[in-house]
């Protein structure tokens, strides 16, 4: 399978549409809504194998928003976003479960490096209620969904696959549904930190990195799996490659047809840019300057719709 | 029983001595030793049912290192410090497991809340070798004891008992041991982050502030718990409370005896001052002005401490 | 002098008001105004030679703002408490420069010290326009205030007084009128980060807990200083004494009268109590367990509060 | 002058004598030292006018520390960097100012911004004794050097160019000599906090970055300024530029001559590569994941540094 270094299924539709010369993938489907200038939902669903298969996504939904100059977004526009996803959120978990089936909402990542402590940062936000319904009945709306919320860390300061934490945990509590928050990788820098994806087909952590973790998925827990991704960095190798990409194109147009530059375009250089740069012991990411602040920005919004949503 | 307001043997000790005006409690055997002029190790042993009912505490060992001036403690009275509780720490382990028995290290406390960060914190610093020895064993030396250390959040945050989290862990995952370290409450002042108790009884979370949570302990994890505390806070009306009884003490000397004085001072006076010091919602503690650091310091004194005995 | 041990002018009336059995103090007037159950605002003004002896205070306005139930409150109430504060700021400014008069906003405090750091926190936030009236002046709108912010860091950190690296900068820069904010101390644990007095007179950095440095005002600076303090620890031996207080108060109801305890009652014990308490080398203080917290919530009133009036 | 993008006198000499093919420029002297296997020191000394031009850099001292495998350092590692640092920068400072001339050390940068924050840390660990000298001189050895330090926050939080504030406090304390410590932009992804540059000219904030304030130098504030600067970050179009120059160097050998490709190589592709990437409204910069912790690292080596040289 091709390597798509991202976690998005919309960037990988485009990438093996553009690659594969063609408009249509069998076995996908898309639909866009704009909801505003700033704000626009597009909703991938994967039908069968072979669109499986083409983007190697598993069967199921997933729902992009978005946004446009988050970084310069108002409360308005930071609202408006929250009830997005709050919208969508809702409308995927009242397909895997009833109005007060308890939920688990995990926030995977490391709280310790910036870019990947937006789960465990929306952990902290997160209204939960299982304690209260369980201890403190009186003092909350019979009927209301119990709600729980824990952030289990990471393979490289745990010792433990975030899986075996998560199965240990939804053995002995029972929760009828997981929600999972993770930082992913995209491919294009616009999209770091202002697109949410949505999906219930569970996560593959560090899968768009290339540091593929066990799925966390109803394949290993036995419970549905709603994912909420927000790409917050770009792997730079790629980057660099696409980079390179977009210069062959140009020198094709103006230094005429040349074999060698035919060839290379169809090749994957990413494995060459990634010596080439020497990179050495570090994982160099691509990200913007203000990360901190976007990260708190993506919190508010993540938070709140899922709070709005259960 | 007595509401002794603090989570230290050591302390529970003096004030049962001091209530009952006795030298020495059936069933609690107790050696000291000054390691040097700023280090002074105690242990206590609780040996029978009496000494347990004595101080409300369980059958078994509580060790207790204290340092002065850890604020202006150097490098070296640091190393040494660490030092000494890893050697404690390696006793009481191997007492309960053999050399490579597997351990999982539990930080208990909110990372977001200052003088309740230090769990989370030291997890941090862990040199976890589990995933290694599952994942990369040609990378590790053979016979390495497998660690693996979590941070489980608090019920307020997370919604699910600590002890549900680590029950499913526990089972899922089989370590042979587990270490927790915790934030406690003491009843003196001079003891905040200056103070580390090690028992092998396991841990009530928030027992020292009278917000009792469920033990994790043999009896509800099924293996043993050797449980690490440090005192970063002390209860502001216990403070006060004492305070009161000192000032009539002097009332006592100075101004004759008294009926209605020495009756006071044989009352618990925390609920009334409690009142009368109108806290009102809040959750109020007394805490150094330079918390902050010397929560630093001790993670590094917990965490060196336990890497080296492990 | 009387010893205070607090900032608020409110508070020092109130003492001084009890201490001496009145009701009136010449030279200082009082307003009170209940802007709705939760919002309170007090006017203390002192107004000649006699105001400022009696409590302390130089002559000039102090206003408090009281919020009640900060911890629960909504994004309405931290809304409207911004927006009272902004009026009652804007007044002030009013009174001490133009609508164009250049400011320059300084937060005192330490950011690595939780209580303490508020000031650096608030501005963080502040909408700085200096430098783009400066350098970019087609992007912001004719007329519009100059505004810039600096947090100077402590004494302790940068051995240099605040007053000192002020002094520097207004010298250099010129500002017409100083906004400062600082973190104080109260006498009452119910005002921790619940209150803010604003006042026209300046400020001394850590009056309140008896470490003097020198004053931030316009006899120092030649320009107006306008203080926005936010009361966010009491001191312990404070609020012993106090307790203590409270209990001679009730051995006096009950055990009849004693000439040891009215004498008692009107010492000041505050140096007795420190010494009994074994405060050692540690500043001991009292806050809530939400502190940090509290801090965020006032860090976004008092930031919204000035970004509206300026 | 070629836009050299990078701070480092080391990376701007290599790419001048590369893009000239020379090996040696009129005007700039350079020795190595290695110290061991992991520490390269790097003399770099231009002497005159061609020198400055050449490079973009003023008549000076450029040291340049480069620490190989800094991720894993042990204490040893950072020990031994520390004192490397330590001894440069006394030779540099003993050129100077004499044994007690007071110092003032000055932290840039932004501590809300993960890698612009090395600046501010670093003053959070510098021994200050300025204020000991002037108000408990009985506690500090007679003849120590007064050291202040000031973190002055940057002009987009400010509104206030650096320079301007630290002439205000220059000319009212009057120190003898400024060292500046800053976070720069390098050119090559291993020296990403892995290198120090050492200097006696000042510098310029941003000016790797193409963002250039005023600079901060003798000229400016009328005293020796000596400069800090450790790489964080390379900007993200320069390292795609370089990328496209290594494949255009592969095609070159590879495809044969192309008269489009040797033109192409001369260019600066720069501004064309910015905006192809579609950076849009963020400043892109390329960093490795670990970067908080590498901060962490390197600010203890430069606070230790320059503790144990002043």
């Amino acid at each position: 399978m091709y390597n798509f270094r991202t976690d998005l299924a919309l960037e990988r539709r485009d990438i093996y549409q553009k690659i594969n010369k063609i408009h249509q993938i069998d076995g996908i489907e898309s639909t866009e809504e704009e909801k505003n200038e700033n704000l626009r939902v597009t909703r991938v669903k994967i039908t069968n194998e072979n669109g499986e298969k083409s983007i190697g996504k598993p069967i199921g939904n997933y729902i992009t928003i978005d946004i446009k100059k988050l970084k310069i977004a108002g409360e308005d526009e930071i609202q408006k976003t929250s009830e997005t996803l709050s919208e969508e959120l809702k409308n995927l978990i009242d397909k895997h479960t009833d109005k007060q089936g308890e939920i688990l909402v995990v926030g995977l990542g490391n709280i310790y490096v910036t870019p990947d402590a937006l789960g465990p940062k929306v952990i902290n936000e997160i209204d939960v209620t299982r304690h209260i319904i369980k201890y403190l009945p009186q003092y909350i709306d019979e009927g209301t969904r119990p709600v729980s919320a824990i952030s289990p860390g990471v393979l490289g300061t745990t010792g433990i696959e975030t899986v075996e934490i998560l199965k240990g945990i939804v053995d002995n509590i029972k929760p009828k549904l997981l929600i999972v928050i993770d930082a992913l990788a995209s491919r294009s820098i616009e999209r770091i930190s202002s697109s949410i994806q949505i999906s219930d087909t569970g996560i593959v952590p560090g899968a768009g990195v290339g540091n593929t973790r066990q799925e966390i998925s109803q394949r290993t827990l036995n419970i549905p799996v709603i994912a909420i991704g927000i790409p917050t960095v770009v792997e730079l190798a790629t980057l660099v490659s696409d980079g390179i990409d977009i210069f062959i194109d140009r020198l094709q147009d103006k230094a005429k047809s040349n074999d060698y530059l035919n060839k290379l375009q169809q090749e994957d250089k990413y494995e060459e840019v990634k010596e080439a740069l020497n990179v050495g012991e570090y994982n160099m990411i691509v990200t913007p300057k203000e990360i901190d602040e976007l990260i708190e920005n993506m919190k508010n919004i993540v938070a709140r719709g899922i709070n709005f949503a259960v």
